[in-house]
């Protein structure tokens, strides 16, 4: 603590990501990356773009990614939003969209990230329960609110709600800005990209993190009406005006543009989750269904955080949370065929499943 | 302007930073980017960088940049901030040390995304005029404040304030944190990140974008005491996690290390400013003394707006802000001796002195 912090600073909880351990010698399934190496297109476009130019400032509208985004949805370049990371984004969205006078609304069990948002930005919230099979009831958010946003599929649980439960949400709540955060929407899901028509008030939030296997590289994208998007646009050139730099741009550009790649490691990462969630069902894990990159599972027979404690131990790192409601849980993200089957393996041997 | 705005965004005047043309038919000496490419080993180091590893999150600390950076000074890790771009880090800056009850302080003449954080933070400040000959005055500081803050050399005029003068302000002003925004300094002044050790309300901001040849790459670092760090790192953990790529970090580390290509580049840059300033001289404008990477210039017999669009329409792309006080005069990058010596063939044939 020091006398020359501003209050919001001194009473700041900040969010804690995942462990990025510094060896090599983790089966790394904690922070939800995908275990597919980027295209190599995208790999290639990048070291042609190291060169003299990065003398000079990158674009700072990002015309030419946005470009391709809004091409890829079907949308206009002023219904896309970029920024370094969607986690920038949504701390953008937080100023533009959710100072208001009536708390927001988020799920109780979500990513930790949007309480932390409020706490820097002074926003009033209510973290609405989830029910007990952690799904969000749709009722529960008809009050008045400054705002609403949710993953889609939630995190940590990998639940979906559905289109229609979207739809549901946005007709039940159209005087604020709801955010559907879909940073693991490729996995599995549908896009709520496709409701940004009829309802102005929707904001999607994606990233390139996860599906699209750059998440060394910070990029994430936001679609909605042109109004969200001109607010978001106003934030960010009062905050940073060139958050993406050149090389960032270049490879999410390509990215977009192998799209039989990104199919390919998705659909690998799919049947790989569908594989593992079997094995676990087998040994006796109630795992929560999803359709994210990663599971969440409740071990047989042993505490969550002991189980977490004893495969780190064993070189393989999980996400363990210990908060309420969840921390008999362990998060686990997807990763090849041969890492899951290593974690089955010294799961089993933990659990005493053999 | 939409409903869904809160009250700030609404209420905002975004920065707008200098034109970035897609095209490359301009001679471009509006935004101060260097004129020499990034040190050779740069774009080897960043060449190699670029593989499988970018589906992995970066170092969320940047442990291997701060490290090197503190070498370079002389400092400890914990004295030194990293961020994308030093416009992020002065963000973060704004949120974390001056929002405060009492107004901050900064030269009217300035950069001016100064006052666009106070707006988007919400930051009562009061801009502090230059003298006549666009000197800060210390004793114009000599008042109650919720921080202070200033580039120095000073931006757009390029004047320096010595490290004498720094040190008078900090003895006279202990209780609210002075940054020095040094984007410029290594183009002739002297840096005060000498005098951290004695004063712990001193922050010193800087680029890689400017002297280091990186402006595409996104990188800027903040040194001070270890409280005002934490300080940065508290808010910057509450906004995003992983500003800086995987990419930018290499290539950051590696521009601290080719010193001689760094030192060589730099005094490049101050022998042909020198150079051009005698030329101008010669034609009758009068020039700030610079110490900056760009020069600010009246020109004799024509208004500054008019020689701005002549020399534009002529493939010639200089800044000219019409703003009280300094609407007589342009900020012209120094480019390569070639381009200057064009900019200056050109700039004498539109004042009629060839």
């Amino acid at each position: 603590m020091s006398q020359y912090w501003s209050r919001i600073i001194r009473e700041l909880k900040p969010y804690i990501p995942g462990e990025q351990p510094k060896e090599n010698r983790y089966i790394k399934l904690n922070t939800n990356e995908n275990p597919y190496p980027p295209s190599p297109r995208v790999i290639d476009a990048i070291v042609k773009a190291v060169d003299s130019t990065l003398r000079r400032y990158p674009d700072p509208n990002c015309d030419a990614l946005k470009q391709i985004i809004a091409v890829y949805y079907g949308l206009n370049k002023g219904n896309v939003f970029v920024g370094n990371g969607s986690d920038e984004i949504l701390a953008l969205s937080f100023i533009s969209f959710f100072k208001q006078s009536l708390p927001i609304l988020f799920p109780d069990i979500s990513y930790s990230f949007y309480e932390v948002y409020c706490g820097i930005f002074e926003i009033q919230n209510i973290r609405v329960p989830l029910t007990e099979d952690f799904d969000i009831s749709l009722v529960d958010y008809e009050q008045p609110n400054g705002g609403i946003i949710f993953p889609n599929p939630n995190a940590p649980t990998g639940k979906l709600l559905s289109l229609e439960q979207i739809k549901k949400l946005l007709e039940q709540n159209g005087e604020t800005v709801v955010i559907v955060d879909e940073a693991y929407i490729d996995f599995g899901g549908d896009t709520a990209v496709q409701l940004i028509g009829e309802h102005p008030n929707l904001l999607v939030a994606q990233t390139f993190s996860k599906s699209r296997s750059l998440a060394g590289l910070r990029v994430g994208t936001a679609l909605g009406s042109e109004e969200l998007i001109e607010g978001l646009e106003r934030a960010k050139n009062a905050f940073n005006s060139y958050p993406l730099d050149r090389l960032a741009i270049t490879g999410a550009v390509e990215a977009i543009r192998d799209e039989a790649y990104f199919r390919a490691t998705c659909k690998k990462v799919m049947d790989t989750r569908e594989r593992t969630v079997a094995a676990l069902s087998k040994m006796g894990f109630s795992i929560i269904p999803s359709v994210a990159n990663f599971i969440f599972i409740k071990p047989p027979g042993i505490r969550a955080g002991e189980l977490y404690t004893r495969l780190k131990d064993d070189k393989v790192l999980v996400r363990y949370f210990d908060k309420p409601r969840i921390n008999e849980y362990l998060r686990v993200t997807i990763g090849t065929d041969a890492e899951m089957q290593t974690f089955i393996e010294k799961t089993a041997k933990i659990v005493g499943v053999v």
